[in-house]
Parts: structure tokens; sequence; C-alpha cells
């Protein structure tokens, strides 16, 4: 006899990308960024810890709402800390999903919607990307049910994005909260946080993990009007972000400088990353995430990826029921990329002008 | 019109212990320690932010959970790591209670355990403590919706404690797991970690909040049979745990030496502290914990408390619907438990012996 729930018996869990923690790899898979994060961070972090750790931590993580109500225009009441985006996409989930209902997501996207809605014991329906990667009417089709709709944006794994007005009118359109995941917008040229004063309806989430360089930190936060802020405190942890990241977190959101120097980089590196892959063969579309998207029907692409990992370069084969295939590579630095394309290079198949009739 | 679930609307939502972040108070409210963590924590933290933070962190946190595989004698995949037991509650709560099922609580004790079954739209049920602070059969009453049994021990507010082979007994007659929250067990003599080989119905929750001086940190575990850490695992974040808080609470269950001595100075102050409430006229039942239980039916307390406060000494005052009032105070440094003592005795009504007549 299980004493488990039969919705978690039954579903298979989310895996996230390997996290290997012996040996030296060429980590291209999980979207970590190839730089390490501002020294402010850091000092921050040192500066907490000298204080102790016995104290509890402040419950809504006051001084990171303040620095980011600062750089985005928003008043702190607005902004809800998380331990990282995943916990807030769950805090998310278990505030507007009651269990039975709807929970909408675009197709390929972040594998993790479904489960969040699985554990809810919710349904979730999964709507397709059109060739363009904009998303149709069915995407806001009216249901009795749905209670809420998960836009990753930039997506994962396409990197590709709509654009803010886009974004505005599914929201208009949604009888439900369009929660726009912007994990790596600050790759992209445009946010949609100032949607959040127009429509209730828009939640933007974000995460320090990718443009800050904090994946190891936890750390993430979302913008929301107030009187849905104040319903999510109740559902989250008591104290879901500790001292030390919080203390990070407040650095870094305030280290401007840091952050667009780091996106130059990336964005330069995304630049050529593209434009190699292209001449390797493979379709990506352009991105506006700090990864690209590689397919190419006619290939196997998991024995690519099996032959890097065993040559110690990571990346990410990904492969969607019903949908398709590809790889997903992380922007890394200048090196791992020409690390990364001179193995790929030798992996691919022939073309067919190098084959000797 | 609200987007938010009715459930979620309807509750009022826990509220922890004031945590001030301005202004210096002697801070006996929220059972933190009064003393620095090892200092082999800080240093595992200092060289952990020297590796960097931009990878993700070990999603099982495997450093630490072969370090307590070590020091309590059950395997590592025996253990799952939270972030604070806040965290592992909540997951224990979605991973074995469906919605419209039961949870089952003794009262009075710790409440957010009402407010984990409101969010999950569960049922919950309160079985009164008897008056020796055991629990009767009705703990273990059948009900055909029963799924999940909290039991923390010690106890809060009161620090009581049940023998293991008191839980042991309730344990095989309940027909659902029990989770012995055991936040406060290291200021006991005898925990229930050996019951989890037993009776698979036994799962045993852990802080490093209290006892190894890390509330800020964010870090638990809990130890049960591996087939339901299993399906935890699909329940919780992927990275529920930050790298700097594994590699702190690695070092900190590792130091033993650190334990035992912080211990028996909590202990020791404890003896004292119970000894000076009683002489000044409270019933305070002996306490297991960090932290003493004062009541006095006569006296009206939440006034003490109130001035207390206005004197930046912060305790806290404790109302439970249809059984009483209390104060709890938690074991502070001697310092701290003079300074509160001194001004307590300010504060209380005067014995009828010193009533002139």
């Amino acid at each position: 006899m299980s004493y488990v729930r039969g919705q978690i018996v039954g579903m298979a869990g989310y895996v996230p990308g390997e996290q290997p923690q012996a040996g030296k790899f060429i980590k291209l898979n999980t979207n970590e960024n190839p730089y390490p994060c501002s020294p402010a961070v850091t000092l921050a972090i040192q500066q907490c810890l000298q204080q102790g750790l016995t104290r509890y931590p402040d419950p809504l993580a006051t001084a990171f709402r303040q620095a980011a109500s600062d750089q985005l225009g928003v008043p702190p009441d607005w902004i809800l800390c998380g331990n990282g985006s995943d916990d807030l996409l769950t805090i998310l989930t278990r505030t507007f999903v009651d269990p039975g209902r709807l929970l909408r997501m675009p197709y390929p996207s972040y594998i993790l919607y479904r489960s969040l809605a699985e554990i809810q014991g919710a349904r979730s329906q999964e709507v397709r990307f059109r060739p363009d990667w904009t998303l149709g009417a069915d995407f806001v089709a009216p249901d009795p049910d749905l209670r809420l709709a998960f836009l990753p944006n930039p997506n994962s794994p396409t990197g590709t994005i709509l654009r803010p007005e886009q974004v505005l009118e599914l929201a208009r359109q949604l009888p439900c909260p369009l929660v726009v995941d912007e994990a790596y917008v600050d790759f992209a040229d445009q946010h949609c946080v100032p949607l959040v004063r127009e429509c209730e309806r828009v939640i933007v989430t974000r995460t320090l993990s990718k443009s800050y360089a904090l994946a190891g930190l936890r750390f993430g936060f979302l913008v929301a009007q107030p009187h849905l802020i104040r319903e999510m405190v109740k559902v989250k942890d008591s104290y879901n972000c500790d001292a030390l990241s919080i203390a990070g977190a407040t650095a870094a959101i305030s280290d401007v400088d840091w952050l667009n120097e780091n996106r130059s980089r990336i964005v330069s590196a995304r630049r050529r990353l593209t434009q190699e892959l292209r001449a390797c063969g493979f379709t990506v579309p352009d991105s506006h995430a700090n990864f690209v998207w590689c397919t190419r029907p006619d290939w196997e692409l998991k024995p690519i990826y099996e032959r890097l990992k065993n040559q110690r370069v990571l990346i990410r084969y990904m492969q969607y029921r019903d949908w398709g295939e590809g790889l997903r590579v992380t922007v890394g630095s200048d090196e791992q990329i020409d690390a990364f394309l001179a193995l790929l290079r030798c992996e691919l198949p022939a073309s067919p002008s190098e084959i000797p009739s």
C-alpha cells in the first residue's frame, strides 16, 4: 500500500538538466552564465556572513524589494521574492489553480510547467506555437476551467520572443492571469514589466540565475499588482529567501554596469555562435536568450549530444513528443564556444558535397 | 473579480513571529540561538563563495546527505534536504494529502500546520493534548480521509515531549504517515530517527535553524524510508537548497563538538530560566526545547508582552482559541535572560501577600 497521493505516484517528475558534481565539463546545458557574478555580490554576502546567521531572515526581503523598485519603476509592494523563480512558479500555481482546473502553456516550452500542474492535481493544456513562433487564438480560447497561463518570454528551448504589445493583447483576451516568465529577458531588447500596470492579469517573473550569474544562490522575484502579491504571500513559506541570498541579490540588481557589460558579451557571443551553427547546417532561430536552439530533421541529434558528453562537453538534447527534437546550447565564453564548435564539427555528418561519389 | 483560489482568499495566512529589521531588541520570540554558529560553517560558506555561484547547486545536496548519514546512522538516500523545515512540511503536505482529505495535529501546537492544510485545500483536525501532555486514542482514531499526521516533538509552545516508544505506538496505530517534527530535539535527551527503520510510517523532520544557530541560512532535512523520499523528490523544487546553504549545513552537522557545547549552555540556561519564572508565579512545564512556556490564568499576559516590547524585549504572546494563552520565551544568553527577568519582575502584578491590607 502506498501512502502517497495517486497524482504524485503517477507522475514521472521533472528532471532538471545534468549537474555533474565531479569532473570538469564545458557546461553548456543549463544556461548558466560563463562569467563570475558582480564583485559587489560577493562583498555583500561576506558582510552578511560576518553579521552572523542566527537570526531569521526578513520574510519579505524588504531591502531587495526597494532596490528592485528603484531599478524597475514599480513600488516595492508590487514585488514578491522567491527561492529562485521555480519557487515563484510553484507559488503562482498554488495561488491561482484549484485542483481539477486548467493551466495553459505554449508548446514546446519549459517542461516544468506541466509538472507543476500535475503536483497541484490540475490539468494542463499545451498550445503549439505557430511556425513564426507567435501564438494564435487557441492560446486565449475561453475555457470555463482556465485559471492560469504561463508564457516563457523569451521562450525555452527556442529563444524566440513575443513583443510586449503581443503579450498585452494575449493578456487582454485571457480570462485569467498570464505569467510572463522572463527568466532570460535581460538578454533581449524589451520586457513586459510596464504591462503589469496596464493589466492586472499580467504577472512577470524573473530570476537572478542567468543574467546575474547567480544560479547557485537561488533568487528570483515577480512583479504583480499588490492585491495579488498579498494573496501569494499567504502561500509562500514564511522565510523562503535566506539572509545571504537577500544580501547578494540586493547587491546584484543594484549593479547595473555589471549587468550591461555581461549582457554585451553574451549577446555578442550569441551572434557568433548562431552564425557558426547555421554554417554547420543547423536551423537556428534568432535567439533573445543566452542559448540557441538547433534543429536539423535529417540528422540524428541524440548521438551528437552523447558523443560531445563523452568528450566532456555538455549540451541539452531535447525531444518534444509529436513535435520534434533539437539541441539547446548555452552561450558560453568565447573559449567554451570555440571548444564546443571544434568538437561538434568532428561529429557532424559530412555534407552531401563532401561525400565522394 | 478575484482570480485567486477561494481557499486562499478565505484564509488569514500564517504570521511568523516578529522579525524587526531595524533597532536593537533582546529577541526571545522566535527561538533563535543566542550564540554564533560554528566557525566551520562560516569557513565553508566563504570557500563556496570563492568558487563562485554561477553554477546550479546539487539538486539533492549529496554532500550534506553523506555527512548527515555519518551522524545519524541512516543511508544517504533516506535523507531529503529542504529550504528550512518549512519547505519540508510543505513538501510532505503536497506529497501525502489530497485536497479534501484530512491532516491531523495536536492542539495546541505549531500553527503553521493548519495553514499548510488550508493551502492544500485539505481539512485539518486538531486533537488536544491530555493534561499530562500526552496524546490519547483520539489522535490515532481511524478516519477514512486521514492522510497525514504532524507531531511536533518537542512540542511548541509547551516544550513537552513524548518518548520514542510513545511515538512508535502512535505510528503503529495510525493508518497514515506520522511526521515527527524534531525542530527542537537537539535540546532534548532522546529522538525518533531510529523509529524510521522500524516503521515506514514514521518520518522525522529537522532544522538547522535552532540548535545550529543557522535560522538565517534556511536549511532543514527529513529522514524517511527511501521509497517515500523518491516520491517527495518529485514534489520539491529542483534546486530547493542553494550552494552556500549546502556547504554551511554540511559543515554544521559535522561539527559535533560545537553542537554539544552549545546544547549544554542552552540546557543550563533553560534550567535557571524555568526556576526563576516559577518563582515569579508562572506555571512552566519542564521544557525539552530552547524555550519555555509560561501560563498563569489569573494574570493578564498580553499587557506584559506589550510592555516588554516597549522596552525592546521581544517574547511571544500566544492565544489558543478555546484553550488559553501563555508567554513563550526563548532561552537566550545569560545576559539576555537577566535583562528579561529584571524587566519582567517590574511588570508582574504584586503577589497577594505584598498588597498592603
